[in-house]
């Protein structure tokens, strides 16, 4: 393999080929007669990329959708943040959060290996790891945060945080964020904003509560407000109120320490002290979902719910996404108060693969890989960085509203009136698009799938991010070139994200009103994870 | 390791040492110095037991249990149908249904290495390893039933078989079985009686409608009834008919393919044929539940369900436990028609982990492992062994009230007098602690805790099933002969399972009333999966 793991000590080997300029459109590549059973770095493809395709069209789920519908990529295998694809390309992943401490890490594999030659079984037994892991984890954390309670999937975890918190005092109601998104299972839908909203007026239950996403740029109360973090959480305060005049008791306040789908916003400092105050006074407790941005992505800190200071402690802390560098596990922390009120129930709690020896084996490892690699001193470091460039670009760029981010995690909001900030949705999808097509992937996402969402393995390097934000560069100047943004020229303003499908070239189809959130919405519910026909801005774009 | 995997072929090899009487009674074990960092088959021990256990108690948390509370396994490796203790101690396991093509195997070990140090990601990209595995999986299911949605565990899998059941006719309702567990999330709990009912009284939602068990021995129509298969369905029928009048709407009937926690229970051919026919003319669906029964353990066929016949096709079926032989893995296969209607809501289906390459690859191996070492010639041949056997143990104790299985999916139904079937609860439990002595680990389950539940690793052998059938028989000569049960001494019957906890001599509490339901509910909610103190029979057992 010619490139090393956690490219940051051996540094950006393929950079020659792409610095400085855009790379030429690859012609063909969907058609290309790729030769079976083709050596791949070890891998030996089994299908061509159309079969694998029928395959997966025939098989599974229609649901499930894939990156890039209109092309998808095919990866047969990836090292530290690259991936490669059926035909040797190497792409460089910005997206992926879950291959935490980078693809393929060596570390983590021979300690998976290691373990499952010796034994792989239930926590019904004692073993080692399962008690190690559970204290070097609640290490991280504030001493408080003690009990774990190991589980496959965040879905799991968030789903035994509701648990928990309804079983504490008997309550059952819960507070949720605007946009958020907590999981995929029956209970998790249910207080996922980003997903149930899709689903039509009435699908928010009784018991769910939605409170204001505490967003400084495009929420109720923004930067320009003395004291939003006040602001926000007393808009929290105002729900639990009413709900108790209507004779309800609330379990639970859950929020992602940053959210993630929901557009990567960053909460005020403060916040989330005043909420824990209000809803610990009402009986319940705060649900801290770190599923997405936890194990040192925010660089100074472990946890991003510490961002809000040592005098906040969640009552529940749920993990899940980076835990296992992509081995299936996770967990939910939580006070011994909360976990003996659990366990008075009488209710055994058993989770068949849940803190198994190899997970547990996994988890470590992922630990110690980022500590000896000093994962979150890079992340300060190359997220400070990128952060930086960010800026420079949104200097230059109309296209760019707003720039938020810490370590690793970083959002850019595109917009198409820096005034109105008006979301440039088809204007993000089709500069995802089109970095695809420069070998890099990164998303949209957000109501609007407007936000530019950076959470790469966290051993992306200086160089990936000066990189990434060159081309970024030369794609917004010639959206802007092509849609008139700098000559004044308003054609993509107030366009909705609705799609013509022209055949070779197609086209954003404008209409006369803003894009609103459930425009955002039914975007999404038309054309899935990402639509099949991606708009582009009305004039062509030579690349 | 001196022990082959997959004993089949290799034989029984530590089988001298035990056969013929039984073990010396360990001493001291609980006690004794451990030397930390002593090498045990490769594996590092890092703490004493007692500070496992110590760190467990501070850091895991109260609700997950243990195994023989009273004097927990500290397991430190396992192979084949064999797990060994932190001393070297060697244990026959007949319960493990994970580890089904036996622990640590070295092909699924060997797969799995070779894909984490590739590549592992999520499924939006496109994968050979996918849609092979998805492939090769539909391959073992009726036609019809073509549709694969890849998630983490068996929890994870019910819920998305609701969901899909749910969004297919926009109802709401399920029917479920007595005694059923279905998974530990919100949704399931739900439809988990055997959960639920511990909850009191006001535990079951008014969506959920509970089914008698089809269990001829113990229900409400027995082998004595010329036709318990339309009975047993006819009462589904008049549910419905009720549900229907009270203006609700079936979304699904969900059975486990035989009852695994509710009592090895094994449903009457024509029944599932029957169920359907009802359900579906109601708009609902049939979910078959394999969680715990399917990948061959029937032997002759590959799934539980196929036991009712080639005229029965589940609509929906679902898949854990052994699916991945310990990896965190499952699956749900539907039909092309459900799943398009679950698209159609266009709310897309992402699970972070669920099909991974890695998960694939593992998923993949396993089945090869079971056609290669023809494990279910295995699961037939053994199973009918075993079955054999224990029918012998049935003329000759008055304690086994009911053999009953298929393949290697065997229970015992223990009883305290063979004309009321009263369960013998208190010597199930018993007998459990005594096989732990003998190193043969057993659990005893159902809704009375005294079904004995056979499901060894499927490369079980004939000296297995031998040497587990001697020591049984010699127990419960022992217990028999304590309790005077061949005398016509009545001392054990009509008691309850409460404990009392005398040191030393812990007793069993006589009470005038037999053994309900409720009881059985009330011994699990007080002891935990495994009480602290375990009940003996009255008279003092000698060894």
């Amino acid at each position: 393999m010619e490139e090393g793991h956690g490219g940051r000590e051996k540094g950006w080997e393929g950079g020659g080929v792409w610095r400085g300029r855009l790379r030429d459109k690859r012609q063909g590549v969907p058609g290309l007669p790729v030769a079976r059973r083709a050596m791949l770095g070890g891998m030996e493809e089994r299908y061509s990329k159309a079969e694998t395709l029928a395959l997966r069209r025939k098989h599974i789920g229609p649901s499930c959708k894939v990156f890039f519908a209109k092309d998808p990529l095919k990866i047969v295998r990836a090292q530290g943040q690259y991936m490669f694809d059926e035909t040797g390309e190497k792409y460089l992943d910005c997206i992926n959060n879950v291959a935490h401490v980078g693809h393929s890490h060596p570390y983590v594999t021979k300690a998976a290996t290691k373990q499952m030659e010796l034994l792989n079984t239930n926590s019904r037994f004692l073993h080692d790891n399962l008690v190690q892991y559970a204290q070097r984890l609640t290490a991280t954390l504030p001493e408080k945060l003690s009990v774990c309670y190991f589980v496959n999937s965040g879905s799991e975890a968030n789903d035994l945080a509701l648990r928990l918190a309804r079983q504490y005092r008997g309550h059952h109601d819960v507070i949720t964020l605007e946009n958020a998104y907590h999981g995929h299972v029956t209970s998790l839908i249910d207080i996922s904003p980003y997903k149930f909203n899709q689903l039509g007026k009435d699908s928010k239950k009784e018991f769910v509560h939605v409170a204001p996403s505490p967003d400084i740029y495009r929420g109720r109360y923004r930067e320009d407000h003395p004291d939003p973090a006040t602001a926000y959480a007393e808009e929290v305060k105002k729900i639990i109120e009413e709900t108790q005049k209507n004779g309800r008791k609330i379990a639970a306040f859950i929020a992602e320490s940053m959210q993630s789908c929901g557009g990567q916003v960053i909460p005020p400092v403060g916040y989330f002290q005043k909420v824990a105050e209000y809803v610990r006074a009402a009986g319940g407790v705060f649900i801290a979902d770190e599923v997405q941005v936890g194990f040192g992505r925010v660089g100074k800190h472990f946890w991003a719910f510490q961002l809000q200071g040592e005098d906040f402690v969640p009552d529940i802390v749920t993990m899940g996404k980076p835990i296992g560098n992509g081995h299936p596990m996770s967990c939910v922390v939580t006070t011994r108060e909360i976990a003996e009120k659990f366990g008075a129930s009488g209710l055994e709690y058993f989770n068949t693969f849940g803190g198994n020896p190899v997970s547990c084996a996994i988890g470590l490892a992922v630990l110690e890989v980022i500590e000896k690699e000093d994962l979150q001193g890079n992340a300060t470091r190359v997220g400070s960085y990128l952060l930086e460039l960010l800026v420079e670009q949104k200097k230059k760029h109309p296209l760019v509203g707003d720039i938020r981010g810490v370590g690793l995690f970083v959002g850019v909001d595109l917009v198409k009136d820096q005034q109105k900030r008006t979301p440039a949705t088809a204007e993000a999808l089709h500069l995802i698009y089109k970095l695809k097509e420069q070998k890099i992937l990164l998303s949209a996402d957000g109501p609007y799938r407007n936000i530019l969402k950076f959470k790469p393995p966290m051993c992306f390097t200086m160089e990936d991010a000066k990189h990434v934000v060159e081309i970024i560069d030369v794609l917004l100047t010639e959206i802007e070139e092509a849609t008139g943004m700098k000559t004044g020229n308003d054609v993509s303003t107030n366009t909705r994200c609705k799609i013509k499908a022209n055949e070779g070239s197609p086209q954003l189809e404008s209409a006369n009103e803003s894009t609103s959130h459930l425009n955002g919405a039914a975007c999404r519910q038309e054309n899935g994870f990402y639509p099949e026909k991606h708009s582009v801005p009305s004039k062509t774009i030579r690349t």
